[in-house]
């Protein structure tokens, strides 16, 4: 019997310890680096003309919500369709670099990056600040939101 | 024994039930009106020409972050300050709406808020859009980081 208590307060202790671990642990091994590889693979297929390697950055959602200029865009196939649109080919997109990227954890799932974008293409260079909203789903971290500004 | 080992086995389950569902049960309790309660107190405090009730708002923190046409600015004070210089009294603040406000919970102690904002003024209407990350501290909901951006 006891044996069985043992090891039921071995559980018990077990489960108490890890619930309040949580956000702890979450923190420490939080997932920077992988927050981090959607923008460089975002900035690479970008660089070699690839819209569609570019848009899977995003989350494959009509829920995906995107915030600029011309005030709110919802959803992925809208988005995608733009961007299919307003670049037709590498010359258009030009060169991308991203700045000063700073990535604060919003929970273990969710992440907040900040930073600045370049592009510099023969039709002149543009750039600006974002902001971007990331959150991790089984086939990875995907951008759930998108604040871009240009200056 | 046997009431020993029930009760282990009931705790053991609890425990595992309430592990897979905390991302759902967060869900399901997710503090909306919490979350909603922080703009509210901030378009009262600001129509009432209260810029400190106003930026009681925003977590008071050197790492608290601010987007804008000017590109990023950081922290409590340094934002404060440019608040009671640009807007030295209640009529230079004119009265500021919310609307078509969107929340998103990124987690137990997070949350994305979009929506529009106009402030209506003898100087000239101004309005736009902007993106909130808020998060959940003792003291309660407090926005980390406003990206906003006008028409």
């Amino acid at each position: 019997m006891f044996r069985q208590i043992s090891l039921c307060g071995s559980l018990v202790l077990l489960f108490f310890f890890a619930i309040p671990g949580i956000p702890h642990d979450n923190a420490q091994s939080f997932d920077r680096t992988g927050v981090v590889a959607v923008l460089d693979d975002q900035k690479a297929a970008w660089n070699r003309g690839d819209v569609p390697a570019f848009m899977n950055g995003y989350w494959r959602s009509p829920d995906v919500t995107f915030a600029g200029k011309t005030g709110f865009t919802r959803g992925w196939d809208t988005v995608f369709a733009r961007y299919q649109r307003t670049y037709p080919d590498q010359a258009s997109m030009g060169h991308l670099e991203f700045s000063e990227l700073k990535v604060r954890p919003l929970g273990p799932d969710a992440a907040l990056v900040l930073g600045k974008w370049h592009i510099n293409r023969p039709a002149g260079d543009v750039g600006g600040i974002f902001t971007l909203v990331l959150q991790k789903f089984p086939e990875g971290w995907r951008i759930t939101h998108d604040h871009t500004t240009a200056n």
